[in-house]
């Protein structure tokens, strides 16, 4: 029986993921769906009850799981800990300690919230963007780092961005397997007139894509992708870049589509074990309040079930229950629009539940 | 007298300069502007000629002048050269050869532009933001860097993020006294939760506000600034950054104008001596066309005359201008809308000086 970890993690984490549990509890009961299920703790709050943000119990948990559903971590009660202690370093910790190298973060716009974005409807609709995004390298993770004293008695800040050839191959072959269920085009994102380590990555890139005749392969500045996502998404299919250049982009593209709440991801490792998230944050500010939006959640366990847990016809079911809740006019409070009938987390999810 | 070194550069360079010369041209004859200018070659056509970005004499006649008015640099032709010898050597030589730390990047809706933008006009109307954006630091510029063997046998590529307490405390001093002549709101943007550099960064710039109460300071991280700027971009006043972030955060924020060819922008160093060029590209695929805009070098040489030759009365005319021009409806092509006059290169550059 295939093994799922959930870890709620900080401020609307534990609600978020209760919404999506009353979903798999539904596939479990109703689906099919074969699955063993254990929680555990990860950043401030397993900070608070274990002093660490990644105990070594969750990363040995995690290392038996299939699969692992992550709320989200963080919040200004962590803030004043060095980056060490800090929640964020659970997170990372997970990544790194299970390999989690390829981060899927797709940017797509429900026709039925075309409304929220704040571009031009025109520019966006039908938006359906993949960002592939390296996860375990680069910026995050390279050594040396760290704050040093100058001889002039000033201190200095220091981090590293490295790249082995093997770590671009490997994310590279990731985006291009996944365009060739797409359009087919990967867009690989980097800042190679100046920094050498990304002129390696687009020539690893290149010469990884010359036995891929299926792939149409083109190369663009960080800067300009980051222009031409708000001039034009919808030239992209996939985008493959770096750890840091990923962060930015990814969460730029998924502003376009105006809803935050609604996007989910996943992150594999090369057995295809994977850990899945809403790409919005722990939202602290209204935690425990009953107002968040569970479906990016619920649309995280969609991800999984095609990902790692080999059932496909359960995710296409998620998504097609997730549309049809929007069909009827329920919005949580974060895509509100005139006409359609305010929801709580909890009724959300009950809502997805009984579209299933 | 005061010195301009002008610097054409590459792709559409020489032909936007050449209408910014008009405009200058005219101030000298008409606006009593006293102004000793002489040339130089700088990117690609510095290498054609003399094998590299940044000749010597390029770089002598820079910190002679008290201004420099840079077209832009690059193109296909010189990407298969090694990055020491590209195009875009020359620029980054010059800003660190002249110490050019502050670099400011306004994002301005004109109003006669409002249509242009991919942005709803409510999201963006009225929108007025400065970038500054660390210029001679950073990725950009760290040690140790470049593509080193592991043992293994495989190649990695290496860069390396360092700030120095001083340069951090500069660029916010500078950021700090432009928000004062503004909305007195600045943005430090890092990602002080990752990056030990950037924490240091955030620490920093933390402390220098505390002697500035007029000043009111915010921090975000930057996959949330990217996010923000999509969202609710008029929620900025002045947004302080490294050269990386800046480099991504100016060029999303230009572009959610929609009118990147009226972007200026300078580059300071602690003597005001400065670099003045716009913000878009050397556009190589439509260099010797006479269609690009030159409205955004014009607008250059309005910084020039603000920050480095103390005419401010002069810099204020020249916008003016620039205004009445698009009041009368004339549009190059990458702001053609319907209803307008199109016009060329070199005819909205006479536009300019017969408006002035
Ligand atoms: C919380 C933070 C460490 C994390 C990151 O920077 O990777 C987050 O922004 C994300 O994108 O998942
Ligand atoms: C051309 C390039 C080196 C430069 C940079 O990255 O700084 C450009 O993108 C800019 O922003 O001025």
């Amino acid at each position: 029986m295939k093994k799922l970890l959930v870890l709620p993690g900080d401020g609307i984490g534990p609600e978020i993921v209760a919404e999506a549990m009353k979903v798999i509890d539904h596939l479990k009961a109703a689906g099919g769906l074969e699955l063993e299920i254990e929680q555990g703790l990860v950043g401030g709050s397993a900070y608070d009850a274990a002093g660490t943000p990644l105990p070594d119990a969750t990363l040995e948990k995690a290392r038996a799981a299939d699969a692992i559903l992550l709320g989200a971590v963080g919040g200004p009660k962590w803030e004043p800990l060095e980056i060490a202690l800090r929640p964020e370093k659970g997170l990372l910790g997970l990544r790194s300690g299970l390999g989690l190298f390829a981060n899927l973060r797709p940017a797509i716009l429900y026709p039925q919230l075309a409304e929220a974005s704040s571009l031009k409807p025109e520019v966006v609709a039908g938006l359906d963007i993949m960002i592939v995004r390296e996860l375990t390298g680069g910026i995050y993770f390279g050594q040396p780092r760290g704050v040093r004293e100058l001889d002039n008695g000033e201190r200095e800040g220091f981090n590293t961005l490295v790249y082995a050839e093997s770590e671009i191959r490997r994310i590279a072959r990731v985006a291009f397997d996944i365009a060739a269920k797409r359009a087919g085009r990967v867009c690989s994102v980097d800042k190679a007139n100046v920094l050498e380590c990304t002129e390696l990555w687009r020539e690893v890139v290149t010469a990884e894509a010359a036995s891929r005749p299926d792939i149409e392969l083109s190369h663009m500045y960080v800067d300009n992708a980051a222009m031409q996502l708000v001039r034009a998404p919808k030239q992209f299919d996939v985008i493959v870049t770096t750890n840091m250049f990923g962060d930015i982009l990814s969460d730029e593209a998924a502003m376009l589509t105006g809803s935050i709440g609604m996007l989910p991801s996943a992150s594999l490792n090369e057995q295809g074990q994977g850990m899945y998230e809403p790409i919005h944050g722990s939202a602290p500010d209204i935690a425990g309040q009953n107002i968040a939006n569970p479906l990016a959640t619920i649309l995280s366990v969609a991800m999984m079930l095609r990902f790692s847990l080999d059932r496909s016809d359960l995710a296409d079911t998620i998504e097609a229950a997730v549309g049809r809740v929007l069909d009827q006019g329920l919005r949580t409070a974060d895509i509100m629009q005139d006409g359609k009938r305010r929801v709580g987390t909890a009724e959300m999810g009950d809502a997805v539940v009984a579209a299933l």
